[in-house]
């Protein structure tokens, strides 16, 4: 089954580790509006497009032994190095090396035994902004994940700046797949930002593949505080300007134990309102929680109800 | 035949290139008296050992593809960074993942498809150190190899701070030699380093293998101002106790249009007196110069006599 998955950051990372046990056609389509962290610093010191998502897909969907993909995801912390995670480096090396980021990363899938793809949504240099509903403007990618706690506003419209391209290898992966999977993952902040691409939503619509979206397991504080499934579901339609086939949504109750670190945070779980999800989304709805230390959907789990997706 | 070469730096970097395309058995054994540049930083910061001569001695034996060798010799240039060489990092990267620098070069070996072994001559965090004619005593690799330049003295005695213990692995090597290899490279910090190392030149000494000593090209301005070939080699054995079967000498003249670079930097070629190397040494005088931009031992002339020395 050929496979587009779209989205960012540790629900994209969590996904394909799941996938990557099934035998799929996996391609990620990855969001490079990531300005922080190690991935911020390189943008701004090395003028790289980021390559913290991408790296994390990359160790997702690697094959090598277990010492490579540690390796790849270490974290250094100390000195000047203090933040760079070992495969972002990786990344900016070959980048320098090769003069491109496209073939930074197809090196670093050789280097790491890729199983798939991984594609950039746009090799553009760009700044996701959000208008908010104070009418105040956000730009970059932490200003926006934190709209609710810097601004005390929830995000009215998303969008980039400048205008981004879409990257046509990823265009071509679209129009070929059988299913697309958008999430989980931060909406606004990983997910979405895809979808401002231009050219990318077009070619979702178009794609005869079915839509899938995966809804979070947790609401995330500062961007999606209070939104339920049918939320989630419905600004995700909205970027898309098209119509998603199916819905994942979780529907198990995280243990009270766990839960306790996740209030403290201002996160709750999402509440699965499947009654106002509407009524030509199919949903797919069950227990798909993993029970460890943190709240993540167990990736066997969603690869395996993915699997059996009727095509 | 059984090979092992000892050094550090560039000389033994440019003595390995050569090496590898016959087909020697051979291992590396490298100082770690490093303490300048990136290493200087990661010993400093990270606490390890400096990782810049054995990662050139990787890159050096690597059968990997091109761009592999160069991404583990790449260089960032910009914030942080700066300075520091890929390779380094993968070092230290694998130090902090498998707990170990002995592990790390295990593993950095198998990534880059060494051909053979690179061995530190001990695991032990020390420090170079010398006492200058003037009586002043000098610490720091740096420092000893400018002593000319910030001391106006030259080296009378050259020692290590604590007492080093060599490691087993190759006090083994060295035993099971059928020839062994000091130099080319800086007379003070990158050969007599090992010599300082408890029970290598001991062990260098009771094994059987022919012993070889490279002289360098060039002198070095701080180290070796005005050095003859038999003072590089009374040297040399004066720190090993113990006496070598074969020296190697270049006496081809280095075109002038290469030399003016080098005389800027208070640099001259070794004269090779070889009339004044004493009758125990069998000298293999000849032209092993390299007439590229920089004056260095041709690799593939230099590993070709050693080829053809008998057992």
């Amino acid at each position: 089954m050929k496979l587009v998955v779209i989205g960012g950051g540790t629900g994209l990372y969590t996904l394909l580790s799941g996938l990557k046990k099934f035998n799929f056609d996996i391609t990620a389509i990855v969001s490079t509006a990531d300005s922080g962290g190690s991935s911020g610093i390189l943008r701004d010191e090395y003028g790289m497009l980021p390559p913290g998502d991408i790296r994390k897909c990359i160790v997702a969907l690697s094959e090598s032994e277990q010492l490579l993909r540690k390796l790849f995801a270490h974290r250094f912390d100390k000195g000047g190095l203090k933040g760079h995670s070992f495969g972002n480096l990786l990344i900016t090396a070959l980048t320098e090396i090769t003069g491109s980021f496209e073939q930074a990363i197809k090196e670093a899938e050789k280097i790491l035994s890729v199983k798939g793809k991984v594609l950039p949504c746009t090799l553009d240099n760009v700044t996701l902004c959000a208008l908010l509903e104070n009418k105040k403007k956000v730009k970059g990618q932490v200003e926006v994940n934190k709209s609710r706690i810097y601004n005390n506003s929830r995000i009215k419209k998303l969008y980039m700046q400048p205008k981004a391209k879409a990257y046509k290898p990823a265009i071509k992966a679209i129009k070929e797949a059988e299913v697309i999977i958008l999430g989980p993952g931060s909406l606004y902040t990983s997910v979405l930002p895809n979808l401002l691409v231009s050219g990318i939503s077009k070619a979702i619509n178009k794609s005869k593949a079915k839509k899938v979206y995966v809804v979070n397991i947790m609401t995330e504080h500062g961007e999606t505080d209070g939104f339920t499934a049918s939320q989630h579901v419905n600004e995700v339609e909205k970027y898309l300007q098209g119509q998603l086939d199916y819905v994942i949504v979780n529907t198990a109750k995280a243990p009270e134990n766990l839960m306790k670190k996740y209030q403290e945070e201002y996160k709750s779980q999402v509440i699965p309102d499947i009654e106002k999800i509407k009524a030509k989304n199919k949903v797919i709805k069950g227990d798909f929680l993993r029970r460890k230390n943190l709240l993540r959907h167990d990736s066997y789990k969603l690869a395996k109800v993915i699997h059996n997706i009727k095509l």
